[in-house]
């Protein structure tokens, strides 16, 4: 896929031009500079020769399929006309580097579309416009202006910022981190993220892709792609843009608390993708996914020759979610008889100050060899007897002998380390300065290792007892009468149409009508104002919980009507909702907003009236959510503590919490006109669990 | 202060050798290249000459007075006798090099303590035993056997790991950071961190102190040396060992929530100690407090040339709780007419793609003159013609003339920046090739500029009205007793003596006892089994709330009798604790935990039964706390929100509340036989807060 993009068996420059300051002839200059192989032609209406290359008029002047490729640095009002010439010569993939599209307003943009649709026409593929360009090292290709050219590696780049792939690009030549393609997106008027890292996980040569995105364009195929690419290869994004754009005003708990950061963060766990927010991970990551192997767990074994950096080590490791290793009896008794009375065998193994060699040699060999370690960090100091370069080479071996663990090390000094580092380099183990980078990098390693081996991708449950009709006439009811807000009575119908178990509810106009549904349902029971106006009826006086007689429902009706007319004197009221009163359970929120990219974002967590200060809420899209990742989500929360039994409580019923969270999700992805939803209470019990509130708004 | 150790005008090295391979000889000859300009006695049985410079058999041979410092490097066993001679001699302070004390062992600390005792008789100072030295570059001095010397600057670094001392001395050489002070530690058998901060804190060429510790010798001493020093110096502190030492088996809520790690946090931050806990965020922020002034607030202004890096910076802003700062109408404008139409005025502030220095010149100029300002970050990426030096040589222009913000550079890249990155290190702008480093150094800048604004130590307050003596005779009949928790009712007591509020609460060992006191405190009441032997009486169905006539008082006796019987067959009854009950208010936790090194560790938050659950809990040390710190601790929790009236309820007396810790701290203080004391619930109301259960375990 995209083979013409980034291997091409011919490239057209248009726009090539003699002058060397100018971005044509640069980007012909680059390529010659890559050491490309396959045919170039300069493209040029004035044609003649440009750095030694003879000039064509236009790619269509080269003849149908002569071309694969064709890099365009014309100005904007050109474009159009040099991508049909294009399409009509047979060219396969347009890498547009011009600027003046959709950036610059109106105008741009429709001709941004028209060139979309140009290259539709034609089967072309379009990166860009307004971009830096595409390398791959392997091919080797470097169709940019950039200045440079990466070293060669297994890394592949993707970059919604041109200026930031450029920078990268200049720290990774004099880093000596290697990539394998480098590419630039632009605007994304065609390809865009889910294209490129599909190209990018067929790409022989690419073991880690990297992004930096800040947006993504279609949300469902990146999740699809994305799911599956992560399971062969990581994928690592650093998406910018945290900060929502202005609080929105949302009616809903869920809502309040959800955002498109959230989204973005629900995508990328589901989706198997690592999300890092600073620049230093990205790259640490990269590197190591690139050069070491995945652990098979999070057991840690340090070896160093010195105590206080191995102690701010073993803190490192712990903070960062990974667990310092036990060793086996064997292992230990081997490093007590090797290594000298004062040594401390335990983790971190200090093989301590006026270690030479041979003791770092015995104590990795032996954390290596131990079956409950899962990686190790070699950490050397320097002292009157170390030798950098020559535990580098035991390293070095080492890791030869043991493919299969990770390695990395940590050489804390300057000058003095500086030969062990090229060591380390040559021989592919990362190497850092502090230890907890070392350990950040290890930690995602360990985190790729759980993503990797994770189970394939469950169903979505059937539901077949769904009753989808009920919903929709109560949606076309409330959308005749022009209500965004259901009922709470609607709100438990639709739910329950769906199979939720919900507390019986109805609408009752008058005092009378409330007794007799009570008569109906048994006492006690809660009473609550209904209109389409009140959103949080508690806040307002406007529910009455524990009615024991008819008097008292006589009572509540009238106290909640006169507390609803004076807080909203112009509120639509419809009278009460009577509902039968449930003994409590423990407090849930089940809940979903929609995302304008992922659709349903479903919410989970404890419930009450303290969901805003408590903030107890794990997040999933709907997206092909199964009931293992629904668990999971559960899980996340402290809600969970308490479903589990806390404080010797009877454990709740998982199960039909689990179940609740299952139907929700399908009701929002069957109605999408359902906007906002929150069942705050669920009240969760030994057996079974109900929904006690359910808010339902349309748009 | 310690004008011997940093600034002697005479120096001995007792153990000096001829054998280059030799520490003593070592020693020597860096403090020949160090440059230092005092007297230098080679100390060595066999005298003759070593490096070039008489040695003699002994200090004393010297004659009295003629050394101000002796560095010792002799085996273990003799260091005694040359401390002794030393003592003679009237050495004022020495620096015991050799190893071989209490690290090893009881022999190598009863040596120790002798040392300490020959040191403390002759009134000379000890650094040591077991350490690396002391290096001073303005002395300049370098009295130790670390292989170089660092940089002149203005960082001192005090570190309890000679390797780690090492390490970054070998480190900082290489990155061109300079140190005024390198202290190594040892033993800390009589100078510790203390001194040597108090020490720094005095030197005139000291800006910052860093320190690497592993524990702090004397808390109290600590808290309150650091706590003056902070308000002149910056203090940044990494502490190694963040894992508790085992679970300990705390019989309280706030002793199972607290750990001497939270104490180390609560002392740093009531010291006004910055914490780190990377060695790269140490030395960030070392770097960042040496070069550039404290902001007066954190908003924060960005000048870039490349939009996709200022929205990372943008949002690692907003992450690490700076601002990004709005810019006045003026800047604004000016902005506008003086950069081209497609530039972002607004913060980031983009210069564009194609910006050369006039523009960068203009829009940090600019920015840097907004008093909506109060720190710039400038980040530059390559481009076809971006001129980073250029960029470097307008920022330290624009630095001068706008000395008191703060200005640091990001500059994306790597060959292509370097001429930028030297002018900036020349200038004294720190410079990082990523931007979440830079944001975190003007972070750190922001959170001491509040530590040093901070208002003057508070006074505790008084409470006059504090009863000793009825505390005393109740833990005085508890000792008696054996028991070491306290009966409810004890508790109370205990916590009314001091000025808190409490539910009142009286043991009846018969039914019809209990009965006689509900009658005088008024229906409803609570019933909780009073048992020394049951601290957790909730959970095993020893209390009964609620209860509203005689006839339900007499059954809940006999069913919580039973209750705690069938639980604990062995537990010593008392009988039941009849207590008044009171309507829920704002459930709040107030708890104290004692810790080895800093005393009695506070603990505020929400409370109820699910404290362990939801963790909402601050902490403070008592040492010194006054009424604004402990508001300070209240606002740290969610339960804060609470107090202040969550969804339109009424607030809570604050007030009330804050009383409440401030004599639960006065409490603990008075009596140390207090090792832990949980006041769960205290209820709080919009007028007065009450405590309903305590509980007091004495040691």
């Amino acid at each position: 896929m995209l083979e013409a993009l980034f291997r091409p068996q011919s490239v057209a420059v248009v726009g090539a031009s003699q002058d060397r300051s100018k971005i044509g002839n640069i980007i012909l200059r680059n390529i010659i500079a890559s050491g490309y192989r396959g045919k170039l032609y300069p493209i040029n209406p004035r044609a003649g020769e440009i750095e030694g290359l003879k000039a064509f008029p236009a790619v269509s002047a080269l003849g149908k399929g002569a071309v694969d490729l064709a890099v365009v640095a014309v100005p904007a009002p050109s474009v159009l006309e040099v991508a049909r010439d294009c399409g009509e010569a047979g060219v396969k993939a347009l890498v547009v580097i011009s600027a003046g599209f959709k950036e610059t307003g109106k105008e741009g943009l429709e001709r941004e579309k028209e060139l979309v649709a140009i290259c539709r026409q034609y089967g072309m593929r379009l990166l860009g416009p307004n971009c830096v360009g595409v390398m791959d090292t392997h091919t080797p290709l470097n169709a940019s202006f950039a200045a440079g050219f990466p070293h060669r590696g297994e890394i592949a780049f993707i970059s919604q910022s041109g200026a930031m792939l450029v920078a990268i690009l200049d720290w990774s030549v004099r880093e000596g981190i290697g990539f394998s393609q480098f590419v630039s997106m632009g605007n994304k008027a065609d390809l865009d993220e889910t294209d490129l890292i599909e190209a990018a996980a067929r790409d022989p040569h690419t073991k880690v892709i990297l992004c930096y995105l800040e947006d993504i364009r279609e949300g469902q195929r990146f999740l699809e792609v994305a799911e599956r690419v992560t399971r062969e290869k990581p994928v690592v994004v650093l998406k910018s843009g945290v900060s929502e754009a202005g609080a929105k005003a949302a009616s809903s708990h869920t809502g309040a608390l959800a955002g498109s950061n959230i989204a973005y963060d629900a995508a990328f766990r589901q989706a198997g993708v690592i999300r890092v927010t600073t620049m230093r991970e990205l790259f640490d990551l990269a590197v190591v996914f690139a050069r070491q192997p995945v652990p098979r767990g999070r057991r840690v074994a340090v070896v160093t020759n010195a105590g206080g950096p191995g102690i701010v080590t073993a803190d490192s490791v712990e903070r960062q979610g990974l667990e310092m290793a036990r060793f086996s009896r064997e292992t230990a008794e081997e490093l007590r008889s090797r290594l000298p009375r004062e040594a401390s065998i335990f983790n971190p193994v200090d093989v301590l100050g006026d270690a030479r060699v041979d003791r770092f040699q015995v104590a990795i060999e032996k954390v290596l060899a131990d079956e409950n370690v899962d990686g190790v960090l070699v950490l050397t100091c320097p002292t009157a007897v170390s030798d950098p370069e020559g535990v580098a080479k035991v390293m070095a071996e080492l890791h030869a002998r043991f493919p299969h663990k990770p390695m990395l090390g940590v050489f804390m000094g300057g000058e003095t380390m500086a030969g062990g580092v090229e060591v380390l380099n040559r021989a592919g183990i990362p190497c850092f300065t502090f230890p907890e980078l070392a350990v950040g990098a290890l930690a995602g390693l360990v985190r790729y290792g759980a993503i990797q081996a994770r189970p394939p991708k469950e169903e979505v449950p059937a539901y077949p007892d769904v009753r989808p009709g009920e919903v929709r006439r109560i949606l076309e009811r409330a959308r005749q009468e022009r209500r965004r807000a259901l009922l709470s009575s609607e709100g438990a119908a639709v739910a329950s149409a769906y199979g939720i178990p919900v507390a019986p509810i109805k609408l009752a106009q008058r005092a009378a009508e409330a007794v007799t549904i009570a008569a109906e349902y048994g006492y006690p029971v809660v009473l609550k104002v209904a209109s389409p106006d009140i959103l949080h009826k508690t806040d307002i006086g406007g529910v009455r919980m524990g009615l024991k007689t008819p008097e008292e429902i006589r009572q509540a009706f009238w106290d909640v009507m006169e507390s609803a007319t004076r807080h909203f004197p112009r509120a639509n009221l419809y009278g009460v909702e009577v509902q039968k009163m449930y003994p409590k359970g423990v407090e849930l929120i089940v809940g979903m907003t929609r995302d304008l990219q992922f659709g349903p974002l479903l919410a989970f967590g404890l419930g009450g009236i303290y969901v805003n200060l408590l903030k107890d809420v794990a997040f999933r899209l709907s997206w092909g959510l199964g009931l293992r990742e629904v668990e999971a989500m559960i899980r996340e929360t402290k809600a969970y503590d308490l479903l589990r039994g806390f404080r010797g409580e009877k454990p709740c019923d998982l199960k039909a919490v689990v179940d609740v969270v299952g139907r929700v999700a399908r009701l929002v992805t069957d109605f999408p006109e359902i906007v906002e939803l929150d069942i705050n209470p669920v009240f969760a019990y030994p057996e079974g669990a109900v929904a006690v509130d359910v808010k339902i708004t349309i748009g």
